[in-house]
């Protein structure tokens, strides 16, 4: 194994200049989003209210497969991709495995993690657009570091709610985001009706996910010229992540490999529909068989254990209504650590495709994930977000699979970000005070 | 400047065979270090009582220009080099500064600095002569994470003294040192005859580099088959970081560029001599002109303010006496943030070059330093460790030297790693609790 090539990369001129967009290819589209109000099929003006014209358009677009990257994009992913494929040979060898396991190093990102590829283009759209503020929400704190730099660049003021255990959880992400120029408010906060709705029925609330979105929202509506950015779950948001598996795809060409399995962790669907979708448009229209696997915590399992139903995205019910696999935007996650996977519902064309058939879906016990990126960390020297342990646990169960039956499996999966922000976990699983837990409906 | 390549990479195949040893070109070698009780000029026996026999022989070779990378540790190079060089162009336009602005990026390396590139053959040698347990020092973190790593990667036990200081103010690095399967021990210790003669003086003593190097040099001396391994200051070290100027004399190439100024900052000269010395070898063999400046904290100014002299590289007096810029051995440097050059001698190859003109160095202040790393955070999107915002502040310096004349300087220095573990440094820059202090004698 010694001679293998380990990493693989794409020049300037090889990076995709396009994000693909699957809806146009699907068998059965994804059913439309509904108006929270008046239950109609939303439009493009609908969404406009609370995001960008051009997201507003990208999210309904079930017509063209490909959509340009905006050049002014396209020169910020050049400052840091191609994110490197990487064959983990150092994990192989751990494993004792004959499979050939490959990851796309998205960790590399200067803000360490996928979510930039979709920040900078929301942030660039709504510059052009004229909108002088955004606001988001965040769990782990990614995607609000994702935007507080990418606001940055683009010159515009960022306001992010961090759902208050991950503010507590993570407050170097929080750092980072100051540093990078954004104001940080712990969700539930009282700066907004949904805020004090929550934290007057429950004073200790430690937040989730739709209740900053909620939160996000509302400021997004009551302020001027401001614009709120969402970074999983929407359409438009894992068509920009579409850039991973369209480098990968490239790569994985001159590593003279092609993906058997497909494996992202599992929050809204951003990471995993990114790396997956490429790839899938091969399934689909070239009759490949390539399996694609979503890891989700056993905790907030809304593909393997949810309904597919019209549900909210968020808790207070300001979101259109999306057909999705949802626990029920009023679930209210166990505090796990992966906080970027506590999300109670999935997206909506992951939703369809799963419904479809066309992927598949496994749970991962909490402490299970954490043994996967220590070993990770070990083999690889590179220590792994909790969020992307899930993958690395559903990839380290696919090899073994191979150990048994001589299987040359080729295994990729995304490392979607790096967990150097989430040490105090890792010192948590290494002194054993983390838990598995058991989800209860 | 929109269409100027951004980051400029090296294959495997193009990745350097040979480490760069500066000493067999040098006009004026480096005086003989001394052995600490005879005051005679050390052998390779000497040395090797307490480092490995290969690394014993790197010290003292002043003939051999090019040493052979052993192949399993060119294996383990391949995990994350060629490291990027990155034209800083969003810098330049902070700036505003004609000047060129290049970045070698060594933060990229799965534990987070340069100092992997000495960590993994030092282990390496290591392991092939039948060495079970090393053991070290590291201030920052950075080295004592690198050698954890590398030392699970073959196979060796690992034990790290961590400056007191360090210990609490950045509790991650730990973190991470304990991930890869070390044993950290905050210095001083009472677990040495060193650190109980200290803290018996004086217990509240936060350490320093120089007793966390007698801890560590007076373990491996009272155990057998261990080994002392050291991350800066000596020949071998920088030996080993010339991986890091020879892979960016090449990529400089791709870029179509040569530096006017290369600029490290400055400890004990391990990142410095790494990114100077190929290019140095330059002005020495071909005529070039190229200026080299190390830039070091204001508060342990040694190549500033220090006197050249023999001194000890550690507290208690047990390494050999090497000819040096030193503020003398007993030096208690200020808690200033930058762990990584808080120590009070530069190594022999440096001080023999500065003592000769070859190269120059700068101070930079403490605030000064953290003004540079935001800014550099804003305009790049990498938070910078503490220690290299002094590469970036004097990098900053020299472009705006040419904001008035219009120069197109180019501008080389080293990113010797990320501030990521060291976010509770710039919390406290940003809320303005940290100074500028007064070094003195």
């Amino acid at each position: 194994m010694k001679n293998v090539q380990k990493r693989f990369f794409l020049s300037e001129e090889e990076l995709p200049k396009q994000w693909y967009n699957i809806m146009a290819d699907m068998p059965n589209k994804p059913l439309p989003p509904l108006h929270p109000k008046t239950r109609e099929p939303l439009k493009v003006e609908d969404l406009g209210e609370i995001f960008c014209q051009e997201c507003s358009r990208q999210e309904l677009d079930q017509t063209h497969a490909w959509i340009d990257i905006p050049d002014e994009v396209l020169d910020h992913y050049r400052s840091y991709r191609s994110t490197p494929l990487v064959r983990a040979t150092g994990l192989e060898r751990a494993l004792g495995t004959p499979a050939h396991i490959y990851f796309k190093n998205e960790a590399v990102s200067p803000v360490g993690s996928h979510k930039l590829n979709s920040a900078l283009p929301q942030a660039y759209y709504c510059k052009q657009e004229g909108v002088t503020n955004i606001t988001t929400e965040t769990g782990a704190g990614q995607w609000g570091t994702a935007v507080a730099y990418a606001a940055q660049v683009f010159g515009l003021e960022a306001a992010v709610y961090q759902v208050k255990i991950s503010y507590k959880q993570k407050p170097y992400r929080c750092s980072m985001m100051q540093l990078y120029g954004a104001q940080v408010i712990p969700s539930p906060s009282m700066s907004t009706r949904a805020g004090k709705d929550i934290l007057t029925r429950d004073p200790n609330n430690q937040g989730s996910l739709g209740t900053a979105i909620s939160e996000a929202i509302e400021l997004a509506q009551s302020t001027p010229n401001c614009k709120y950015v969402l970074g999983s779950v929407l359409n438009h948001v894992a068509l920009h992540q579409t850039i991973i598996g369209l480098e990968a795809e490239r790569q994985m060409a001159l590593a003279g490999e092609y993906p058997d399995v497909v494996i992202g962790c599992f929050g809204g669907g951003s990471n995993f529909g990114g790396i997956s979708f490429p790839f899938m448009r091969h399934n689909i229209l070239d009759g490949k068989q390539t399996r694609f696997v979503a890891a989700e915590p056993a905790l907030c399992p809304k593909l393997t254990r949810g309904r597919f139903e019209y549900d909210f995205g968020d808790v207070a019910g300001y979101t259109p209504l999306l057909p999705m696999y949802t626990l029920g935007h009023d679930f209210m996650p166990a505090n796990i650590h992966a906080g970027g996977l506590r999300y109670h519902g999935a997206g909506m064309i992951v939703s369809q495709l799963l419904k479809d058939g066309m992927m598949e879906a496994v749970d991962i016990k909490q402490l299970e994930s954490f043994e996967a990126g220590v070993l990770f960390a070990k083999a690889e020297g590179i220590v792994p977000a909790p969020e992307s342990c899930h993958a690395i646990a559903a990839a380290i169960a696919e090899a073994k699979e191979c150990i048994a039956t001589g299987e040359e499996r080729v295994i990729l999966f995304n490392l979607s970000g790096h967990g150097l922000i989430d040490m105090s976990t890792y010192d948590n699983y290494l002194a054993g005070n983390l838990g598995n837990f058991e989800y209860t409906m």
